[in-house]
């Protein structure tokens, strides 16, 4: 008799942005003449960047004749991929990484999913409130002990490490989803440091780190020394090369990581990681692969950039509404999210249905990312200019 | 203090194809002079159709224009692969299934990897012998006690439920990779009955379905009479449209499919396959899911298919070398798999060192799916022609 993994019928019913695009769905049937702007899960709207789309045509090319047809890749992804990405950590960070410690992937979603598989059940994970859901759920699913770290006002929403919680696994993110906060160096080298003391592994999703305009915050945890005795990092191109569509991201396990065995024996888990990868996946499309090559290539990152250019500059008209109106909010600096407290006390899915009902703007409610999260409200700057600019100024009446 | 999953310490050390890589680039790296023919991943070989490659192209073009652009799709694919599938079904099996019931992947390997997160660790999983290492590994990953079922040359390598075997998940693969045997109805038949009356689940993996030449043999488990209440079906179309490095593949999962929780309460699979991906999962590349839905378009399947009757003539090459040689085998005919015994009671690994030093032909040995394997080698028709017919008059000197 097949029974089914009991930890699945923990969850909450639905994931996050399920729910919030029912409702919206919903609502667009029953308004088909009113035009909503979308400004709830963190998608991109840009085009690619031309040298992307022509890496794309030149691998159906190749795909579509004999000599140059690609079959099975490795499923770490094909070394002018893991080159690429290595020489980005060097010129970018100034930090080494080598080829084979970096493996490629169809995004960090699926890698911050999948990581779990390598490590005990018994271990305990500690996870932020409000958080990416991903951390929370593939951890119930897998039946995890989750202790939650609060992040609210008082901490500006970056909890540092407490010396009387003990923790196996910690997930960070930084620059923060939901919240847009940014660790700083200090910050992250306590974090660092904590995880080094307790034999803890950190999780570190460096998904946002191109937003990051100031050199002094770190944008990978590999800019922490130490940190590559203790973090595994997951990135991706959605964000840095609006590849949300395209689907290309990267998971970094440096060689001389150990998690333990149950008699105490040190076990390196990039080669378990390899593991994983080669027997519950196939690699990513060539066709993608190239396109993300290409992304890091000469014109690519400027090509890139220009894209991002225009996501800050929606962030930027998101924060001029939050001051004009002293509204508390978070991030939009380092970040493509702004966190803002709900007005007038009011809960975050009551704001979510008076925002669309009343001026049909898509936010994402913060209690949808944690209890923590409730009274605060998630705005991406990912949407157009003109829509950004329309949804703050419906937005400017409710607040 | 991180500890790592033991079950990754119970695996052998690597995976079989990657051993298999290992040796073929030892060869290749010592003797430069020598062409290796190829006949050991079932990797094929023959660029991607025309009307797949100019589907890329199209989704390239739309993925450089800001009207098309396309961000994050549905986790469970586009409606119009998810629709085409099921006409797919319909129109080449006769067999109903609904577009929501179909889930597209980056490939079978993935849904048979992940599928296991659905399933209580405690369910004891039945794998034939030999076997795609995948269903055996991914159950020792997860901690799941697994029965194994010889196949061998007294059964056809098509193992039959016994009575006195229990077991809550069922693995079957039809027609076999690696041994190419196919089930008849009436043998499927029995295990449908058997999951039935055991309350077990088949976890049918029809990558192969479409190498399949008798209308009389089922291409889909859903062919038989009561498998929607007792089976999941994997398919791919890396085999089918040569997507090996393009990467699609797709999941069903019947409605009315049903596992039990710890009450023995009925809990339906498809809302927890959902959960799984839309938590773990981002949904295919849209470029590839354009490309997918190219294959079962109305050139698509024509074009593709020209391919497998290239295929289809290299098992004929390689059946007949077998046939003049009196070699026992098995698949070939309805499977780009074929089975052979190693001459002169040679175990496989040996056959297969001797086969590389002396003929510098690459083939999979059969003990690499499981100990029952031991003393038998599988060959593929994935090849060039010129290659199949070069690599049986090398291998002629052998046998």
């Amino acid at each position: 008799m097949a029974r089914v993994n009991q930890n699945f019928l923990k969850l909450e019913q639905s994931y996050l942005f399920t729910r919030v695009a029912q409702k919206v769905n919903a609502f667009a049937a029953q308004n088909p003449g009113r035009t909503i702007i979308r400004m709830g899960i963190g998608d991109v709207t840009l085009p690619l960047a031309p040298v992307v789309v022509e890496a794309l045509h030149q691998g159906a090319r190749e795909m579509g004749v004999k000599e140059t047809f690609k079959g099975y890749g490795p499923e770490q992804g094909y070394a002018f991929v893991r080159e690429a990405v290595a020489g980005y950590y060097k010129a970018e960070m100034g930090v080494e990484v080598a080829p084979d410690e970096i493996l490629i992937s169809d995004g960090a979603k699926s890698d911050v999913g999948n990581i779990v598989d390598l490590f005990d059940t018994d271990n305990t994970v500690l996870i932020c409130d409000p958080v990416y859901p991903v951390y929370l759920d593939t951890n119930i699913m897998s039946g995890r002990r989750v202790v939650l770290m609060k992040a609210g006002s008082e901490n500006g929403f970056l909890p540092m490490p407490d010396p009387a919680v003990r923790a196996d696994l910690i997930y960070l993110c930084s620059p923060n989803n939901p919240t847009g906060a940014v660790y700083t160096r200090e910050q992250l080298g306590e974090w660092v440091d904590y995880a080094r003391k307790t034999g803890a592994i950190i999780l570190f999703d460096a998904a946002y780190e191109r937003f990051v305009q100031d050199p002094a915050l770190p944008r990978s945890i590999f800019q922490i020394p130490g940190a590559r005795e203790c973090a595994i990092e997951f990135c991706s191109l959605s964000k840095t090369a609006g590849f949300t569509g395209l689907r290309c991201g990267y998971t970094v396990v440096p060689r001389e990581l150990c998690a333990t065995d149950a008699s105490g024996n040190r076990v390196p888990l990039l080669p378990l990681w390899v593991r994983r990868q080669t027997t519950k996946f196939n690699g990513v499309s060539y066709v993608v692969q190239k396109a993300a090559a290409a992304v890091f290539g000469p014109q690519g990152l400027a090509q890139c950039d220009e894209n991002l250019a225009c996501y800050r500059q929606n962030a930027q008209i998101i924060r001029e509404l939050m001051e004009e109106k002293g509204v508390e909010y978070y991030g939009g600096l380092h970040s493509p999210y702004i966190w803002m407290r709900c007005p007038g006390g009011m809960k975050s899915w009551d704001f979510f249905d008076r925002l669309l009902e009343e001026q049909a703007v898509v936010g994402t409610p913060g209690a949808g990312f944690g209890a923590a999260g409730e009274g605060f409200f998630r705005l991406t700057a990912f949407g157009t200019q003109e829509g950004t600019r329309e949804a703050m100024d419906r937005m400017r009446a409710l607040l």
